[in-house]
Parts: C-alpha cells; structure tokens; sequence
C-alpha cells in the first residue's frame, strides 16, 4: 500500500506542508481543495513542487453534493467535476473523491445515484480520470459504506471505485464483515483515522477530534485485517481533522502520522511493490528499572537529602563518571552530574529534571529494530560519556526512555558501579508504581501512539481534573500486566499547576514519581521522625473521608497525622502520601496498594489546591 | 428572589471566590462540596469569611447518590447526610441539594424513592435542615423534573423540596408547562445555567459547556417566565461548568455572572425583598456612526493617507483638540491624537488601534440606566478633554462603545467640530457593514452577554474558520434589523493571525473594518488609480469560482484582477475586497451586499492564509 497523508490534517502552508510530509517519509499526498486555492502559485507550480519532494498525488479532494441531483444542478454538477478534471490534469492525479451529497436540493434512490456515477465514469474515462465515492458519517442519504458500495456496483463503470473512510465506518458503528465480499480492485482509495470516544454529533466529532491511527479508541486494527482480507494494495492514507494537528508543529506531526500508519498496519505482509512492513512483534516492558535525574552538584545534594528522608541510600556510584545511584528496594534513582553527557545538557536546557527512564525489557534487539520501523530512531548516547551502551528512544519532552536487556549479563549496575557495601539499607519503599509528566495537549497524543506502539501499553479512560487555575486533563497508560504505569497530564489553562510546571521546565515535565510501599503507616512514620516535609492535606477533607467510606475514627484520625490521601475502588483500598515539591517541580508520592486500580483521580482535586497552593506560597 | 451563585463556576481559591462573588453584588452563595475539602481552613473559619462578606449560604451541594438504594447501602447513605447535616449547621445553611441517583446501586419506583425522601425530610426536620431534590439530566431513573416533582409531592415533607435547573431541563428538551402546577413554596431552589446548542453528550455538555444566561442558545427568558407564574421567591443561583471561567478572571467572571442574573430575570417585578429589578426596556442602536481611532501623529498621516486611498476627505476638525473627522458618505472615523485623552491612554497601553466606536441610540437615558442595572458603568470621559459628554460603555478589550442620542440638537459633530466645507467629497462607501474584533475566549463570552443585554443584538451560529496556524472560532451579532453587526473572533492556538493580533495589540483590538458600496468595480477602479494596496488572491482561487458559481468569464476576470472575493447564499450575491493589513494590526473591506446576509465565511480562510503571509514576510 502507498503510505499517504492529507495536507488538511496539518498545520502551515501548502509548501510548508509538502516539505514536511515529503521528510516524515510519505509517498502519497492527498490535496485537500482549499489548500490549492489559498495557494498563491500556479496549479503548474505546486505539481513541481510535488515532483521536487517525489510525491505522489493519491488524490484530489473533496468533491461535494454530486450525486442524485435534479435539473438544472444535476448539469452543474457535472459541469463542475469536469473543471475539477482540467484541475486533476494540470496537477497530475487521476483521482478525485466524492464524498455523498449533504445538498438540500439532492434526491435520494441507489439507482438515482448508480446512474449519476455511470455517467460521471464515462466523462472520468474521457479524460483518463477516475473517481472514488465516500459514504460522509452525515451523509443525506448515504451515509453507509454498504449503500456506497451498492452504489458502486451498479454504477458498474471501471472509472468508479469505492473509498473507505475507517471514521466514518466506526463513528456510525457500521459492521466490517461487509468489507470482505469487497474485491479489493474495486476500493480506490482508502482513508484512515482514529478518534477518542466521544458521544456528539458525527460532523463536530469528526472535524475536531479525529487523531491518528493509535492516539484514539477506534479498533482500527479489524479494519485494517478486512482490508488486506480484499486483496486491496492502494493508497492508504491519512484524513485527520484535529484542532491541535491544525495548530502544532507541522513537522512533528507529519513523523507521527507516517509512524501511525506503519503501526496501524503492522500485521502487513512484506511486498516488495509496497511499504506495508512487517514490525517485530516484542514484549511490553516488565517495570521501571530506573529513573536518572539531571542534577547540579547543589541541586543533588538537597535531592538526596530528600531521598534519605524516604529511606533511600547511596547504594554505588559510578566506576568512572559523576554518577550516584541510589536505591531502596527494587527503586533505583540516579543522580547524573558528569559534564557534557546527555543529562547535563538536558540540565541546561530544563534545570533539574528527570532525565530519563529505563525499563526492564526482554529482546531488545526486537525493540531496536521495531522502534527503527517506527521511525523512533534509537539513540545510544555518547560513547565518550554513556559507557553502558543500552538503546534509548526519546519518550516526551525529549527525555530519554532507556530499554534495558533483563539478559545483560552482567547488569550494566554490576559493570559500570561501584557498590557500597556498607550503606544502610531501608525497605519502606519496594517499586515505582507510576511516572506523572506534564506536557502540551499535542505532545499527550504524541505519546499515547508512542507508548502503545512501543510498549504495549493501554490506555485508561482520560480523566478532568478541577485545578484551581482550569481544567487538567490526565491520561492513565499501563502495560497489560500492569508492571510499567504512566500518567499525562496537560492543560490549556495557563494558570494551572500543570503550565506552571511546563513554564519552568521550558516544555514537559516530570510532576510526580509514585514509590509504593507495602505499610504506608510505617512509611509516614519513619518520614515523621526524618522531618521529611509532606503536602499538608485539610482537615476538611477527613470529615467528608468519613462521611464516603466507612473507615474507623482511629483510622481517619492516623490518615490525618500523616496527611494521607485515601480512595477505594470495587477492588480494594488506596493510600497516598506526597511529599512537598522540590524546587517547585516534581515531588514524591508515597502509595500503597490493596487491589486498588486507578491512580487515585478522586484526590487530584486536593493535590492540585494544595500544589497551587505551595507553588503561590 | 436572591442573587447567587455557586463556587464551582469560577477558578481561584475559596477566598477569592468568596472576595469575588461579594464584590460582583451577590447576596447568595452555594458551596460546592470539593472546595470546602480543599480549603486549608475550618468550617468555622469559612462561616467567618462568608459573614465578613454578608454572603448567605443558599445551598450545599452536591449530595449524591441517596436514593432507592437497597440495604445496606440506605442506611450508609442516611449516615452520610447526617455528617453532611453536621457540617452546614457549623457552615450556617439550611439546604442540602439532593441530586438524583446515578448509583449502580440504585433501585428504581417513583414510590420508594419519595419514602426515602420523607425519611431524609424527618431527619432533616430534627435538624431544622431542607433537602432540595434535583433531577440530573444523566440521572439513571430520575432525569426529568416532572419525575422529581412527583417524588417530591409524593414525600409529602414540608422539610423536602424541589430544586430545578434550566440546564438539565433544557438539555432534556422537557416541556415548561407542568412548571405551572408546582407551587412557588415548593420549589426550594432553582438553577439558572444556559449553554451553547451542541449536539452532545448531557454529561460532557453539562461539565464544559455551560455558560452565563445570555452566553448561549438556551430559552431561559421563557423558563423565568413560568417560574415567576409559581410565585417562587428563593434562590436564582448560577451553577456554570464551563472551562474557560475555570481558567479566566475570578473577578471577571464573577461580575459577568451577576449581571446575566439582572439580565435572564429582566421581566421580573420590582418587590421590596428581592434585587429582582425591572430594567428599562430600549430600542437596539440603528447604526455604527463613528469609529475612533487612537494614532500618534505619524501614524495619523500614514492612516488617513490610506483613507484618502479610499475615498475619505478631511471633513472637520475639532474646534478645541487634536481630533479630526474623516468622511465619506455616512461613514464618520476620528482620529485623536489630543494628549492625555482617553483614546491616547488607550494609545499608550494598545499602540496604533480603533479605542471607541459609537453607536446611534433612541432615548440614551433609558440605556444609561439599562448599562447601570446590568452593572456595565457608564462613563462619561474627562471633562477636560472629552467635551462631547456623550454617555458609553466598556467594550471588547477596555474600548469605549459611545452610545450616540439621535435626538440630541445640535448633533455634537456640529457643536465641537469646524466643518471644512471646502474638501472633495467621494461617494464610493457609504456605511460601515461591520466591525470584526479579536478577543480571548473568555471575552467572548462576555462580549455576547454585553451585546445582546445593553443592545438585543441577536447571534448567528458560531463557525470554525481554518488559519494556516490554527482553527479560529468566529461569532456574528447583529442588531435585528441588521443596523449594526459585530463580528468576533476567537481562538486557542498561538500561531494563529488571530493570536499575532492579540499579541500585537497587547488584548483584544479589531481586526478590520468593514464598509459597505454600492458599486465595489467603481470603487476597486478608484483604489487602484490611487495605488491602494489591496490583499492578493490567488489564481486559484478564480479558478475555483468559475468551478462553484455561475459567473461568467468577464465576471471572474474583474474579479480577479481588483482582488474581489466572492460569494453567494440563497438571497443574493456578496464581493468583498480587503487593503493590506495596516502596521500589520488591521484592515478595511470593502463589501457590496446584494441581499446576501452573511459575512463571508467561505472566503475567511482565503484571508487568513493571505494575512497570515503578509504578517509573515
């Protein structure tokens, strides 16, 4: 299949557009109709342009209210197609699409409509053109792909094809089985998007939400199957109306586009006429192995004073560069200081930051070559610098997510650190149970197609969370077996906790790293007597803990002392405790577990006041 | 009836809600549950703040979940509403809002849940504490108000009441006659939230969309009418979700919220015991008489050189300040270049903008008045240097909207101007069609209630327009004899011409000014000879309007070589024709109307694209 995109899902001008589709790799382009017209050159001109950049025209779009028109507009109509075909001519592009009539003035009949496509085939052969008919979701009459395909059939001209457009096929919950008594041969052109489960009118969901194959809810993957199913090798193309694509980085958002699609189409057959190629299957990652932070000398020693205030010790340090690990149970935090490697640079550009996060991996030579097909090119860091050698993508705000082989023998920890054997070991802490970042609206479905296509992982249903400055919206992603969770956070309210946080690290940003702890109580007990600071919870809140679950007074009257947040879910309990942030950045989240399954959204609310709070303090 | 308002709808602290919701004139508060949690303080300490502010505690909400539960769920639930009867004897309210039940839980029968209600009306009765029950329009048995009126009948408490709220009302297309069956001391307390028509889910629309009475589609005015005919007298309470005040101004918010309430309630009678006031009733204004511009001298000579370009003569001077009068048909701009002017202070903040545009009015006393009750203050400018004494408003962006007496002799142009007699009339343009303005979001909002409460300007549907940086919202108002019309224009994306006006203009300024011909070829021919400079438009786009209308070649070659767009809707024709962007902030257009009633729309992302490159090069 032809990996194609059209110029409407991005943001900038036609050349802008062009340039930056023709770098993400993609053959094909669709020229969306008021990206010509806006555009002040020839028809002439943008076809070098085209050439330039070796792209193909898979198509020329959207032609509107065609078909089932009475006199005089049925003449129009044609009238119309037949200066779309000089267009096309001029262009270089033999496909026009026609997406099915909203006109008042439209009649409705399959026959009626069959016989307008005859008779536009006969013009469209004329001219050496074809044309391919899109059921639109809000469609006057035809809003099915099976209308549009009996259409099809009996317009019964070789000039007239179907198009198949996935948002439209899910947004009115058509079945797919319908697809496969398709021959391939007969589909034009086929447009994919993915969109978020909303429930609103087709059009505004359509035109606002759509988003790539990957970032959404749609189960894109039983389209896809169908579709090789047909025999079906045309363009497979891209048609996203997205609010933040229209907005973002047209670069950034052609790359992910190209590598949605690679995604989408991951159970492709190699072919050596097409870019269908396979992608290794490979597991998700187990766990968090570690997460460095970038740190000046200064900033690492108020940072571990803070660790040592939750348990942690200085386990090793590095055999030949400025690197300290510390470690409480299976949590390994590591301070990077050593000059001109990347977590410095990282500390120029963002102050103190977390820098990177390994995960346990298996087969990471699979990840490599999967991540390379992704087009999220792996980086291995600096030799003079980063001795270890473990591959890395960059994950979001340009940090680094490092895979680490579960069967590197021996550990990179045993090669490259020096342990200290005498330092005092506490197990308050056992795992990291979750990594909240912060990041722009765009940058969460950047990452949402990264996590899944990388790592497996699920999404959770996006939760609002009420800061006092706005509206937070957070994204829970967890690998199946849940061993690796990340929360996204982003606003477009520009006094929230969350943009305060994007200001200062200059884009995204680490909030919080939640540690779980099998005794909560033990824990806060022991950070008491270390004077760790915590984020003070209101009094307030325990009378309405009492008032939602039936906990003892005793219980509530320890949760109070400790100023720990509590949540229940049908399947067990939940504890919170967050420490004061560090440097008005990110803080600590000490959590412990009972069955519990969410992220504790419920207590957001109180965390984001108390963080406004402290952050305005 | 009391003005409140609940705490949810605005952003900030409990302490600024409480500052602002005082300031802005409410007598009325509802405390939302989670931001009495949230508050770092005791129930006591808010009972304190609240009585400084002489705020009276209306409701507390929300208390969910509570009926038709079975064992042993009931009883927990009577257990939570006895804490939550603690807690508002130390806050001081007597009402608990009760909304219906979206409990899995939860059984359903009208009559099991009116015994519930007398139970809780019992116990609430022990307590000298009401209970109000509200159907939630996403309620899982009870989402219609006749269905809680029969609860609440059925309850047979005088300790339980009914709570109605237009957005649930309105959201489930319920009909207002059974209103009329429930008597006024009945009704404990009543909601007013209005919304934008979207086609969405209740619960979605609900949580985002809400906004101000007279910010939406809502029919509230025939709601308050009904409920006037109950003889209700409690609370008229705002309950807004709506993201853009939970990420704006408290105080703004809170002051927008007041007046909608004066607004929605404007055919109340007057009564002793409430702020229910009548407002006077006036004529909408006839036409846009004078637009102000604040310039610098230089600014004045290159702005006035392109109105010359246009046809403009210096028709008059002011007799006593730096103020001149430019002219054409019945088109009146001002410049004022007079030191420490309102339009130079405006100058100093804004640079080179349009400060005040004035608006021919019947019996202004009345729309001081009207201004006064829906707290829009009138200002009457320094009398040492505004001498005109002519009454106005605030408008977008701290502007001045003037609101001009037709009836007043002499008409001040001839009272403080010396006419030159002697300049060249032209007779190209001969009234402004309309004035577009780019503002915030938030602004938005507030600009529509502004428009339609002080001069019953009418809303056209919203549209999306698309800008090479992003997509910009834009919203027409006019007058309901079309005399005046503004257009707004709004977005979220920072790259868009919309978001560089803002920046330049440091807020909210117009973006063009358009003024209506007779003859726009005539006109076009004029311009050209005085070498105006004129937006260019593409090949394309000419190419595509020989596609769409039926205009003839020689038609499409004028058009094409003045830079005329063009459009059609089913009343008639429309050309438009755009200067350059002045110092990159805004323009002229020049429109011929021939029955058409829109504004262009499907020519607005040709002029964005257009812009967008002007600005950029």
């Amino acid at each position: 299949m032809i990996y194609s995109i059209a110029t409407v899902c991005l943001s900038g001008t036609l050349r802008q557009k062009i340039e930056a589709i023709s770098k993400a790799g993609f053959r094909g382009i669709e020229i969306f109709e008021n990206d010509l017209i806006t555009h002040n050159g020839s028809v002439h001109e943008i076809r070098s342009m085209l050439d330039d950049h070796g792209l193909e025209v898979v198509t020329y779009q959207p032609f509107r209210d065609f078909e089932g028109l009475p006199a005089p507009y049925r003449q129009k109509a044609f009238d119309r197609a037949e200066r779309k075909f000089d267009l096309m001519e001029e262009l270089g592009t033999d496909l026009l699409m026609v997406c099915s009539s909203v006109s008042p003035q439209a009649l409705g009949g399959i026959q009626r409509a069959a016989d307008d496509f005859h008779e536009l085939g006969e013009r469209a052969a004329k001219r050496n053109m074809r044309v391919a008919y899109e059921a639109l979701g809000w469609g006057k009459y035809v809003y099915d792909y099976r209308d549009s395909w009996e259409i099809v059939r009996r317009a019964n001209h070789k000039n007239v094809g179907l198009c198949l457009d996935t948002f439209h096929i899910f947004s009115r919950q058509t079945e797919l089985d319908t697809m496969l008594n398709i021959p391939g041969d007969r589909i034009f052109l086929v447009q994919v998007a993915d969109a978020p489960s909303l429930s609103m009118d087709h059009l505004s969901w359509s035109r606002h939400y759509r988003c790539f194959p990957g970032q959404g809810d749609l189960p894109i993957g039983q389209f896809v199957s169908n579709l090789h199913a047909t025999g079906y090798d045309g363009p497979f193309s891209l048609e996203i109306f997205n609010d933040q694509f229209r907005a973002g980085s047209t670069e950034k958002t052609a790359r992910d586009g190209y590598r949605s699609l690679v995604y989408a189409n991951r159970a492709a057959e190699k072919s050596a006429d097409t870019e269908a190629l396979e992608i290794p299957s490979v597991n998700p990652p187990s766990e968090v192995q570690f997460i460095e932070f970038a740190v000046s000398d200064n900033e690492k020693l108020a940072l571990t004073k803070l660790l040592s205030q939750l348990g942690f010790c200085h386990a090793a340090t590095h055999k030949r560069k400025g690197v300290e690990l510390w470690k409480q149970g299976n949590i390994h935090l590591v301070m990077n200081m050593e000059p001109d490697s990347f977590a410095q640079n990282f500390h120029q550009q963002h102050g103190v930051s977390v820098c990177a996060v390994g995960l346990t991996c298996t087969n990471v030579g699979d990840m490599v070559e999967r991540a390379k097909k992704l087009e999220f090119s792996p980086v291995y860091g600096n030799p003079e610098n980063d001795t270890h050698g473990i591959p890395a993508i960059y994950g979001p705000g340009q940090s680094l997510l490092y895979m680490v082989d579960d069967a590197d023998q021996p550990p990179h920890w045993e090669r490259e650190f020096k342990w200290h054997e005498d330092a005092t070991q506490h197990a308050f802490l056992n795992k990291v149970d979750h990594v909240a970042t912060t990041m722009s609206y765009e940058e969460m479905l950047h990452s949402v197609l990264l996590y899944r296509a990388m790592f497996s992982m699920k999404t959770m249903p996006t939760v609002s969370v009420s800061d006092p400055g706005g509206l937070v919206k957070s994204q829970a992603l967890q690998t199946p077996d849940k061993g690796v969770s990340f929360t996204l956070n982003s606003t477009q309210a520009s006094r929230t906790v969350s943009s305060r946080i994007l200001d200062q690290y200059a884009g995204t940003g680490v909030n919080h790293i939640a540690l779980s702890t099998k005794d909560i109580f033990a824990t806060a007990e022991f950070m008491v007597k270390q004077q760790t600071e915590t984020m003070p919870v209101t009094a307030n809140y325990y009378d309405d803990l009492a008032a939602r679950f039936t906990l003892s007074d005793e219980v509530i009257e320890k949760l109070k002392r400790y100023n720990i947040l509590y949540d229940e879910d049908e399947n067990g309990s939940f504890y919170q405790l967050y420490t004061s942030m560090f440097a008005g950045r990110f803080c600590f989240e000490i959590v412990q577990r009972n069955g519990y399954q969410g992220f504790g959204a419920a207590n957001s609310q109180m965390r984001l006041t108390m963080q406004a709070r402290e952050l305005m303090s």
